[in-house]
């Protein structure tokens, strides 16, 4: 009765699909070993946490809170949504907005009844690993869109497209301090995209998980203030690094047509997202104490950042470039000069060994471009502690360039 | 600029996706009007649900709750998980566990990980409602094998796949007190269908909610302990019925090649599982609540679910057969004599009217047979309140049948 598991047949997307560049076992050892400089992973640190509020919130007794909830999310997060999002400048209703586990079940939810096994796929180079991965769990086809200092390079799509011979069914843009580059795409640009997805018959697909935390200039106009109601524009929204990844709470803006597929498909996917997390955020905002979060945070990374392009500058000089994000997580960092040919994922388990722990840049293109380029997250890190990690990385880059 | 929605293009599988047979604002209607009597939605009452223990555990401070967990799960809810599967006899590692966002997510992933688009699925019939939801998404074709007082008719599956022309991929049961019908499969069907499994090359999608809450009988071997580590056998389990549906916490038990594939897939659907909603259950397993709390949900469902059956029995007498269940949630109800040709969908509104909820038959199958069924969950309500809702149902009833 014992089948060699190689037997099963699994299905044929289990081939393309693509897991974390850096196997989770690893992950794992650079996430609980206390003593790795966390430039990797996404993700406030502890203390930037309200866990305060957070766990006085979770503790408080609320009827209801363990029952399965609306599959389309709690009313009264909905609402908290919908005002949130007013305050940041976009108009929405109850009946556009979705909660969904997190900003990547949103991207997941419209993947899934966008795309067609076979369908072209229009990505950022680089552009976030999991938004790649979800469109090749639908057997999607992914061509790159390289990206500037402006974000997508949209002048040059109609080109991209043409090679490709087809029109794409999806454009997936991270616009604001794009994950991993850090850039945001330039107003004129983002109106480009709007009247090409229209003569492509295409859906922007506008994941912003970033928006809210700008710390210096303007902030561009999005999608759906540029063409409000547009059909066309799915925005992609989440909590996760506004107030903590943990909870998994995110929401997408949709035209109500499109919502009532997602709502069928959320209910084949988890029923609906966990109700306490929900309710705690809902919580939150009706106690008024996000705005007041978001500043800190603002201000918080905006030093940080600076302290990141600063010690980096310092410690490797004219050997790397660097992106300079107005908002955000990101630093982009590109080697050259004499570590031109040096190779981030080669240097990976090395940076680990030293104590220090970073993306390399071939998590961020399905063509596993990038091999001398490195996501650098500065949002979890003192300044203090990123002086540490910096001086690691160099330690494990001067081994690697002259053993 | 703006486009009307209809032009947009979804997948074709949006074409075949189906959602609650009941739409969502009359669910929701349904669950939020006070005076409506509960038989619909598969979920424990309050009462019934330890929230002081929860609302404890969620309240005190836990370091590292909010922020990104490992996409496996976890670490203690594993452990925990392990030592529970082993309190039912049924042997696992580490290895082989992933935490899944309710059991609805283990169902999404194993039939994401499986089915290729044209792939053959053998569902019973009736079945759980987004099982069938979950394997049409990927573009699968259903097949239905009809239940018994013995579950599934394993014997007559040879000829049902002779008719269909080719061998499933995936054969998707309920073993233990079956959604909807409350029946559980033999042991000598249990080893057929394992036998099946092996000759056509295909998976036992094993989804199991409820066969920890048996009140009567003995427990049926699982395919697992029949068949220890055959890789054909995918183990899909929840919180969701034993403690509360609204944490989202469940799990999939697998071979641990096919779990390295799902926790790449589950890293492009919502990156991990809410991480204080697993600590919590984390948490109260090692305190060791869930086995004293499972001994007292026995005792209630046991009286629930004979108190169900002495009343309808007492109000419909011969119009109706129900099946008599040693477990789970669920009678399924089959009019019959005088009431024979009434329609449980269109009854539904009117029974809502008279503040009564069940589940219509057709919602139980993709082919919208069993217009003459329903569902009622005793699980919901104490037995004074079952007598009140079962009066309004009849009342209902004969509104319809004699208007």
């Amino acid at each position: 009765m014992s089948t060699p598991t190689s037997t099963i047949r699994m299905a044929s997307r289990t081939r393309t699909m693509i897991g974390s560049i850096i196997d989770s076992s690893t992950a794992l050892l650079a996430s609980q070993k206390h003593d790795i400089v966390r430039f990797a992973m996404g993700a406030p640190n502890a203390e930037l946490i309200p866990t305060a509020d957070f766990d006085r919130l979770l503790g408080a007794h609320a009827p209801g809170r363990y029952d399965y909830g609306a599959t389309e999310g709690e009313p009264e997060l909905i609402a908290q949504v919908q005002a949130f999002q007013q305050r940041l400048g976009i108009d929405t209703e109850p009946e556009r907005l979705l909660i969904t586990t997190g900003g990547m079940q949103g991207l997941d939810l419209a993947f899934k009844l966008l795309l067609d096994p076979g369908d072209l796929v229009v990505v950022e180079a680089p552009t976030y690993t999991n938004g790649i991965g979800t469109a090749l769990s639908y057997q999607a086809e992914v061509i790159e869109a390289p990206v500037d200092a402006d974000g997508m390079i949209v002048e040059d799509l109609p080109d991209i497209v043409a090679r490709a011979g087809r029109a794409p069914k999806v454009i997936y843009t991270i616009p604001n301090f794009q994950n991993p580059s850090g850039t945001t795409m330039s107003l004129a640009r983002r109106q480009l995209l709007l009247e090409l997805a229209e003569e492509w018959d295409a859906v922007i697909v506008d994941d912003d998980p970033y928006g809210a935390l700008r710390f210096d200039g303007e902030d561009v106009p999005a999608f759906a203030q540029l063409s409000p109601g547009n059909p066309r524009v799915v925005q992609v929204r989440t909590f996760s690094k506004i107030l903590a990844p943990g909870l998994r709470v995110g929401w997408v803006d949709v035209d109500p047509a499109l919502r009532a597929k997602a709502i069928d498909a959320k209910q084949a996917m988890d029923t609906c997202t966990s109700v306490p997390t929900q309710r705690m955020v809902a919580d939150y905002l009706s106690e008024g104490l996000l705005d007041a979060h978001l500043t800190r945070l603002r201000g918080v990374y905006r030093q940080r950042k600076q302290a990141m392009r600063r010690i980096m500058t310092a410690q490797f000089g004219d050997d790397v470039t660097m992106t300079d994000p107005q908002g955000g997580f990101f630093l982009w960092v590109a080697l050259q000069g004499r570590l031109a040919a040096l190779d981030t994922q080669k240097l990976f388990p090395v940076a680990l060994r030293h104590g220090v722990a970073y993306i390399p840049g071939p998590a961020f293109a399905a063509s596993g471009r990038f091999g001398n380029a490195l996501r650098v997250c500065f949002a979890t890190s003192t300044p203090e502690r990123m002086a540490d990690g910096v001086a690691r990385l160099a330690a494990a880059v001067d081994e690697q360039v002259a053993p």
